[in-house]
């Protein structure tokens, strides 16, 4: 592992890019993202993932120069054609309009079909907190994971990001269905460790810990079993049948084919209501009560969702951003 | 148990719910809304927590007389002060008015404060399923789940309602944040059954499937551990926020008392977009591809959420809702 600069991760990116026909803005933007991702400690989604991205250009699956458009418009409500642009520049386009459309309608959405994987999703909740409104966003995804009671996956993960802004730090959840990523299980064993709770089946359909086993039933469980297979159900429905997009089922169970994603970005503005002050301080109130709450391990105080982020945040900006050798070698020879 | 036919079950408890100074409009809405959730199968929420209902109207933690008003508007977004009417029609007008929102401006919300249990929050899910409108809701609740890392209740289950209406069913979801809940532990207990899956801790901080010793402890489970609780805490700063609501830190944690509710009500009606024949396609072919997923079970297919509704409604229609009998005499008593 070494420490690269922000900005020398930044320009090293945007550089492939460019090489990759994105115009400098866009290439710009989409290098910031991936940038800030692994920023805020999200290394699973940020530079870690660019080679990947990268592959998904180049084998066609994202079209580097394809903007996203509205398709149909009635107020406050967008639907979207993604054109299989970069999967977090249209993510970011389209959680900027319903920003906008919330300041004019104190609500606002756009639901957008054939886009692509947006990366770290939380990238968009962190976009409307800065903005000062509340986001909902979410994606659906190949199929990746069986519903309660199917024995193959037949839906999605489908991360769901909520974002609550906040003078003090905002609060950001962003979500998969599953309990663990596939990302998740491979580290676990890499280093020969057990899940620290049940992450699956076996395949004689047990729940269980390993690692493995789970990797080869494919049997990864949803959050809270039933509930959040129903959850991930319901996502992917609301996202495609308001941007008509395509469904988890019809997404190509391939990660560098995983393309035509539907999506949905929701902003609520309450500062068009007034007293926003007075939105702060019970934000805050929420906060001190979850510090406030006795810990299980008393070393260990009770979080809010992104707590982390901050201090992580500060410390790569700090110290630069931490990149695997061999990951940061392969960028730089691109 | 018995079998009491839906207008006698409805008509006895709009008698009592007019004998407690309900109009008698109200009191017929009230009366359907609680027979309907027995009708449709979600015993817990419906006649059986009647009784309750009626104690808070008696002990004036809900007020029978008050209806919910707007404080702040702003386009499609509204804040309402629920003034601790009955949380049943609360949320009804609050949802009935979210929908005609989402008509006027594709999309549509109603923050509440100040509200009261709203029963089943099922029900206006499939109120806006019945409407055509894609149907978001949630609730926050007094403390009843320890925060992950918590030792102690300090936040909600906050159950979370959404729905997408579909000419063939509604799927409709209805989920709270703990993976059990205090009902389902008792019962659980009384019938003396293990849980089937691990619901909460110990005294000792073990996971267990002893409903008894979750009771004890009162360290239930947040769905998914950590994602759970993030989301519960998401919700609740949702709708206190914008609502400018009571937070579930500062809900008495007294099911008596448990008053001054906050409440979120998003409308989506992508009709207003255009072609919805393909919509009603695109939710069929999700539905298909869940009922077509290799199941577990051999003979248990994969369901989607609320598929079992629609049969129990027609079921319990026909043979009376069963209902037991000293819970049955009890109201007729009222």
């Amino acid at each position: 592992m070494t420490r690269i600069a922000f900005e020398e991760v930044h320009a090293c990116l945007a550089k492939v890019l460019r090489s990759l026909a994105f115009s400098d803005e866009r290439a710009q933007l989409s290098a910031r993202l991936f940038a800030e991702t692994t920023c805020d400690g999200v290394y699973s989604h940020g530079v870690n993932r660019f080679a990947r991205f990268v592959a998904m250009v180049r084998n066609g699956s994202v079209d580097p120069a394809a903007e996203p458009r509205a398709v149909a418009r009635f107020c406050a409500l967008e639907r979207w054609d993604g054109q299989r642009g970069p999967g977090n520049l249209n993510a970011f386009a389209a959680m900027a309009r319903a920003i906008a459309l919330s300041r004019e309608h104190g609500i606002g959405s756009v639901a957008m079909a054939n886009t692509n994987h947006w990366m770290r999703g939380g990238t968009y909740g962190w976009q409307a907190a800065d903005a000062g409104v509340i986001g909902l966003c979410w994606t659906n995804t190949m199929p990746n994971l069986p519903p309660w009671g199917g024995s193959e996956p037949a839906i999605g993960n489908n991360p769901l990001v909520i974002a609550v802004p906040r003078a003090k730090g905002h609060v950001v959840l962003d979500m998969a269905m599953s309990q663990f990523s596939y990302g998740a299980l491979e580290s676990h064993r890499r280093r020969g460790e057990q899940l620290p709770i049940d992450g699956g089946f076996d395949a004689e359909g047990n729940l269980t810990r390993d690692p493995a086993a789970i990797e080869n039933s494919q049997r990864l469980l949803p959050i809270g079993f039933w509930k959040g297979s129903g959850l991930a159900v319901m996502l992917d429905l609301i996202a495609t049948t308001t941007a008509l997009g395509t469904a988890t089922n019809q997404i190509a169970n391939d990660p560098l084919r995983e393309t035509g994603l539907s999506q949905v970005f929701i902003a609520i503005d309450p500062r068009t209501l007034g007293e926003s002050a007075r939105m702060d301080q019970i934000a805050d109130e929420i906060v001190s009560s979850l510090h406030l709450t006795k810990p299980a391990e008393s070393d260990k105080p009770v979080r809010y969702p992104g707590e982390s982020t901050l201090r992580l945040r500060e410390e790569n900006r700090k110290l630069g951003l931490p990149i695997d050798e061999g990951v940061w070698t392969e960028i730089c020879k691109m």
